[in-house]
């Protein structure tokens, strides 16, 4: 049987190195959008559409619909919220198609969809999104939404998570650089990540503008077993 | 006293992202590029002129140069010799001028060029290096040559390494998680690093071809003290 392998794209300036397109592409961006996006679809909402730019963000505004969008962590006022998990709230977005755009995460889902499957991972939906790749048999490319297209370490302890994770299985290997290294960055922060955490440039910004409320939340492992995967333009439930 | 900043960039593909022209930027390819570098200047090499195509090195041979050429670790059949440290000998080196073109090095050079000093780091000059940037008193930027863009574990344990020997000074400082993490994958590594270096891309790559004799000379501490400085296009000694 063939094996498939496992990489870690650290940032989306790399991507087109490490471009699969017959791989399963994760992407994450742990601090906050991709743990956001799983929030919001366990709460009910019905899709959630990544948009690149604030442009496409109002121009969707203006045609009514809702929108999450913030820049450096802070809302745009003419949003109608921004991106803590904590603003995706049943009563919000229960059965809704909300409009999406953030620093990092969204602009990464776009790029990635050139995937045979773009999944949403988080710390929320580990050990569903491993039991779906190991099951799959295919190659799994995860990218790293990172901070401005540099690396940035809360992605990639979850790149090394998942992938310790999908590694149990036989069938899959990794020779990648990246993977091993996440890996290792991994068992080093585990023994105590939230003492970890405590120096990752994302939360100095996020403590800077009172938003590191969430920094526990989203390394919260398997709050639920649901998937967002991306179809067409928009997110839904796998 | 204003503080100076240590930043690790992983990939020639994320520079523009770390690009700094106050810093000094210290260039580094452990296996091979940099370490055969420092080598040449231990044995007396006087300049060392980095080019990124093969065409270009082909026409400085034609002009009558001696030539260093390589690509995925083979020598190019027009070149005078390969990218090994122990192609660089007293004999062939001493008081030369001579061509260098790599899979992964010398491009990097050439990209760092916009930094207020571009210098080779590798461990055989790590000591010599970490001293002139703590006296220096400027930002200091290290990047990684990787392996075609792609992030590789021992530049990246090489960064770790001399960013924890500069941050033993208390003017430097780090906010960068690309620095972070490149010092503990070098706490993970360095208690056996000959171990740690078996599983990294690059020596599976110089096994293949029989190349992978370097590996120990290449992770040895302070053979020298001499640091190769760019200077316009050549690299001499500062």
């Amino acid at each position: 049987m063939e094996k498939q392998k496992i990489e870690v794209c650290y940032s989306p300036a790399m991507f087109p190195v490490y471009e699969n397109h017959e791989a399963i592409v994760v992407v994450t961006d742990i601090l906050r959008a991709s743990s956001a996006i799983v929030t919001a679809f366990m709460n009910g909402v019905e899709r959630i559409i990544p948009v690149g730019t604030l442009e496409e963000a109002k121009a969707y505004k203006d045609r009514g619909y809702m929108v999450a969008a913030e820049r450096d962590g802070i809302v745009r006022d003419f949003a109608d919220f921004g991106n803590s998990p904590y603003n995706f709230t049943p009563e919000r977005v229960k059965g809704k198609h909300i409009v999406y755009s953030t620093t990092n995460g969204t602009n990464a889902i776009r790029l990635a969809s050139s995937g045979s499957e773009v999944l949403i991972g988080a710390y929320l939906n580990i050990s569903a999104l491993a039991g779906h790749i190991r099951a799959a048999g295919k190659d799994l490319l995860i990218l790293c939404a990172g901070w401005k297209n540099k690396f940035n370490l809360e992605d990639t302890l979850f790149a090394g998570a998942l992938s310790q994770m999908v590694l149990r299985e036989d069938h899959f290997y990794t020779i990648c650089d990246a993977t091993l290294g996440a890996m290792d960055l991994y068992d080093a922060a585990s023994v105590d990540m939230m003492g970890y955490i405590e120096k990752v440039a994302q939360r100095h910004r996020l403590k800077m503008n009172n938003l590191d409320d969430v920094i526990g939340y989203c390394h919260k492992h398997d709050l639920t077993e649901m998937i967002p995967v991306l179809e067409k333009d928009y997110l839904t439930l796998r």
